[in-house]
């Protein structure tokens, strides 16, 4: 037991560090760790420096960690102890209408490259460049007469930004719609629209440049819209008794700078602007290996799209990127103690740059904890051995990393969890707030046509969309040269004499050696798919991999060729395989907002290179296909979702054999059982 | 929120009971309780007197209640102050060579119907009659020579059942197979096998009728099978941390007899030797409409096929139906406290009867527990509405109902977890030992042939094989006449003027009229599946509904045509509906052991019934496909999967919006946090 402690004993005292903001540069412990707030505000004064125009005429739209190239990386872990790979930041910025990308080196304090983006497609939107837009139909003449003739206060409205898309317009300028909402008598404004204005805000003028008042539609009423509990009347319920979790030898995991360790798991988790949370260099402690085995490079969400199914010209372009266009970070929200996150949980904040390039922090951004959801890890009772029986139980404890993202109207819950037996599992929970349709319509009955959703409320429609959630896994399964295999089910004529049994399955492995290969939709035919290290096989001869394990399935239902689905054409298969090439990060592509979907996976993955035996990536889509009901107004309840990465004779045996149930915890005090 | 909680206020002081046993007739509560010990012991007596026979020339395949006609209890359930309806049990009876169905009245105590069972197949078999077929061979000359001559020695070796199934003979006779494995310096028997050696057990003479010694294989070695902590060497780990689940104020559920409330939840929950926990009467409260709701009238695992796929004469006839052939229930084990459940969980017993008729006791055969998993059961941040800023977050908390099934090798772990916002989440987890052949080969590049499975470790094959669980929901939406609806999303082409897009997709519903329209193979089209109450509305006018939300999709690979396929043709789809029928309970049919597939949910369907508002039940098949790997050997981790029922338009508005998060709990001296 103290050879498998030793390499966690380093870590043992740096516990007490974890509400420490994120290092500064003297701290700096690892290549891969988010920008410090100090290294923000040095690329914020080595970008404006380096452009002496007024500020607010220059806007960060991203910064982030340009990460070390990856040999870098994986030849300082060999030799952690020397001097860390060059530190760069990537900073993209919007100066006299321009997309630049900046590429600054942080220890020689320069700029080392700037090149302006030419091509289709624009970065981040900003938060105060959407707060500016929202403001500008409150000056704007025709919007105050809008609103004065359906009879509304122009100090209820409250308006949000929309996305415009790309609709094959050959030149396109950077703009935002804006749409608006009531929030009289009720905080929900989504479920409020004020339907038919159309505003178009250019975001580099900030000013309004196309303006219509189609049409009116009853705005909903405020009634059962509320939420907030402060302002609901009673009767509450259903009630829900009160627990605690208490773990007297405090949590049993620890945060050393941006490392995580926990059981026979430890990883690098970074906060990034764009995606959210990055998890690098997951690796499981071999027991019997007596060794950390490298079983993901990088994995992150690399973009969630989110088209809605409303054809009407108010609606038709609401087709959102959530990542590359608003943020996964960048809307990530603080985490409520208790509710968002256990009471053993523990949290950490995030960095990101303001418009300005100021560091700006999410507090409690991520929450980690122990989950002790009553599973079993593994058991059995033996009683087919006359006069004997045994049981042997172990209860389950995973770690959870969590991050919650409010895009607008709805909120994200990302999980990733780790499991003692090697497994990860992502967990996506959606709720939140849907969005509504103001109609005229009371009753069903009075729907002719098809409203293009459901009647939730009285003049409400919430409106049809999917979601599809696309994730970056580069697993390195026990080194860098990994296959992507195949194993299907394939049916058989039985032909042993005498056996009157028809037929009976086997399961055949194939690798699947180039991209085109290895676009899969699933749920069509009995597979599975799984990452293995084709140099390397167990004791008996198996090749170690890594599987996937798919939850519920679900595929683009648009044209192929329709603008929204060529943006969104990484959602055409659930997987994709890729060899790893540092550029292709976001399967939408870098620049998102109105892009033309030229630098998608969808794209990339064309090239059909060879993907045997490399440095190879797994994209993988978990979609929603949301057709509202009626419990999802006015709040969501939430809709969880998920898949499992899990070992593939990654271990000569169970990896969690070994595991000893924790021992009970006497609380003669504090506790009483029925 | 007293009216609320007035329809609880009776149960609100019966959670002490919960530790009784069943109640004995002058206590019982319910039509639908399992029979009490004395009313086992009723039965008994009087089927005894009935047949004065030797008493082992009688055994008792099967007693449990003869549940009364759902009108009776639909009636009682209106009057529940009125007398219950008349009490019944059917026996299934061995007598002669000859099964019989056996119903008793149990007010009047008699026998009021007899009739002897002509078809094919054979009932439950007993754990008595298994564990005297297993002492055979060890007094049969041929086996102790067999054995002798692979120098091992007779007493280490132990034996188990097999059941035969049916491969189109005309006639049978009640066998098993008998195999046969070394305990030698390990307690894990089954990756052990004794291979090639083949004994068939006629099950009323309780003799060996058949045997062969047909070829050989190294037995596997003791070495890295051993799984209990106390004969494990050091290291161990990974180590996890302790922890407590403290509720100050007691569990939220309450126990009443066979009820269960919790939340908004109610339900009576029942203990049955063939299909283990059967849920009866689910209805949850509606805070609006100040009722109860039912949702399911009775739901249950009808049955789990589980074929290996190895068409070798010692394996072919491996087709296994746990419930209808060894019982889910009788299969069922005790609960470990603080690892089979979480130590806030509370435990109830269960009773069958023994082969005698005896009632057996089998002590925590359920646990009932919160599940507090760090969760979220509805959040939203909202930040759009300038200088104001909400945060309102619900965790949730779930009821589980949990019971393990342990059929020889493998441990089914059961959830049935109830959540407030009117989910039902069907959860299944598979662990314990692999089912393991024998070979003499010791790495793969020596397996010339296809092995059928995974060499998990020397000379062991860890045979591929599935697991389907047929699950029977009678659900009774907000009453019993309801539809089955699919919904299925159709791409359209945009026709609005001046509207760029190309295609959206629309939701359409149709309801499924007859049998034959709702076999349903899922994954190949984007259709969504629900049962609504078509008589019934929401006031904007939607059908009262809940949707069934499906996990990860699985269907057989064998030919449909052979034998453990007919046999096993209820997984021909993952979903069936029929109509209401009291005698279609088991989706194997009544007599599964043998059976020739002539009494199969597959066959009750072709009578294409009507099902459009009409009393129905649905079938849902959750499956696994299982090819092995060494992670899964010694000792399988969990590998989960399940399903959900989720409400769809059954609320006027989500039902837990006015979900108040419970307090804090103060426990300042026996909890440290870092």
């Amino acid at each position: 037991m103290a050879s498998y402690l030793k390499p966690l004993l380093s870590l043992l005292f740096s516990i007490f560090f974890f509400s420490l903001a994120s290092p500064i540069d003297a701290e700096l412990q690892h290549p891969l760790d988010s920008l410090s707030p100090a290294e923000f505000t040095l690329v914020q004064n080595i970008v404006n420096k380096s452009y002496p125009t007024p500020h607010h005429n220059l806007t960060f739209q991203y910064v982030g960690l340009n990460e070390p190239d990856k040999p870098l990386v994986l030849a300082w872990l060999s030799h952690p102890t020397t001097k860390l790979p060059p530190r760069q930041a990537l900073a993209i910025i919007r100066l006299n209408k321009q997309t630049h990308e900046i590429i600054i080196d942080l220890s020689k304090r320069q700029v080392i490259s700037d090149e302006v983006y030419e091509g289709s497609g624009y970065p981040l939107l900003t938060n105060e460049e959407q707060s500016a837009a929202i403001e500008l139909p409150f000056t704007y003449e025709p919007f105050i007469e809008s609103i004065k003739s359906r009879g509304l206060n122009l100090s209820d409205v409250v308006c949000s930004t929309f996305t415009v898309g790309w609709y094959g317009e050959e030149k396109s300028r950077r703009v935002l719609k804006v749409q608006c909402f009531t929030k009289k008598d009720s905080v929900n404004i989504y479920v409020r629209p004020i339907e038919g204005i159309a505003i178009v805000v250019a975001l580099d003028e900030m000013k309004i440049v196309g303006y219509g008042d189609r049409l009116r539609a009853t705005v909903p009423k405020a009634e059962g819209t509320e939420y907030r509990a402060s302002v609901l009347k009673p009767p509450f319920g259903p009630k829900l008794s009160r627990v605690a979790m208490v773990q007297p030898d405090g949590p049993g995991f620890k945060i050393n700078g941006h490392m995580i360790s926990w059981a026979n798991w430890e990883f690098h988790l970074a906060f990034d602007v764009r995606v959210g949370p990055i998890v690098s260099l997951a690796s499981i402690y071999d027991l019997e290996k007596q060794e950390f085995r490298r079983v993901m490079y990088r994995g992150y969400t690399s973009e969630l799209f989110v088209p809605y199914q409303d054809p009407s010209e108010d609606w038709f372009f609401k087709t959102f990127f959530d990542c590359g266009e608003f943020g996964f970070g960048l809307s990530a929200v603080s985490l409520e103690p208790l509710t968002d996150c256990p009471s053993n949980a523990v949290f950490l904040d995030g960095y990101y740059a303001a418009q300005d390039g100021s560091p700006t922090n999410i507090s409690n951004v991520f929450c980690i904890f122990e989950r002790h959801a009553g599973e079993i890890m593994w058991r059995h009772t033996e009683s087919g051995i006359p006069n004997e029986t045994y049981r042997e139980v172990r209860s389950d404890v995973s770690l959870v990393v969590r991050m919650v993202s409010t895009v607008g109207n709805y909120d994200y819950i990302l999980d990733w969890e780790f499991k003692p037996s090697g497994s990860i599992k992502l967990g996506v929970g959606l709720t939140g707030i849907l969005e509504v349709k103001a109609v005229n319509q009371t009753h069903t009955t009075q729907i002719k046509d098809d409203e293009h959703g459901t009647l939730v409320a009285e003049n409400s429609i919430a409106v049809s969309h999917d979601h599809f959630l696309t994730y970056y896994f580069d697993l390195d399964i026990d080194g860098t040269a990994n296959s992507f295999v195949r194993t299907g089910l394939v049916t058989k004529h039985v032909t042993e004499p005498g056996v009157p049994r028809k037929s009976y399955w086997t399961a055949v492995t194939e690798t699947l050696k180039t991209e085109s290969n290895a676009r899969i939709r699933l749920g069509r035919e009995p597979f599975d798919f799984a990452i293995v290290n084709p140099n390397k096989k167990t004791k008996p001869g198996n090749p170690i991999g890594y599987r996937l394990i798919p939850g519920s399935v679900s595929s683009p239902v648009m044209f192929p060729d329709d603008y929204p689905q060529v943006r969104g054409a990484f959602t055409n298969y659930n997987v994709w395989v890729t060899p790893y090439n540092k550029s292709e990060k976001w399967a939408g592509g870098k620049y998102v907002d109105q892009s033309h979907g030229d630098d998608t996976l969808a794209v990339w993955s064309q090239r059909n290179r060879n993907i045997e035996n490399k440095d190879i990536v797994l994209w993988y889509t978990l979609g929603f296909h949301h057709v509202p009901c009626q419990e999802d107004y006015p709040m969501m309840p939430t809709l969880s979702g998920g898949f499992e990465l899990r070992p593939l004779n990654f271990f000569e045996r169970s990896p969690v054999l070994k595991v000893l149930s924790p021992p009970p915890v006497p609380l003669p005090n504090c506790t009483r059982r029925p």
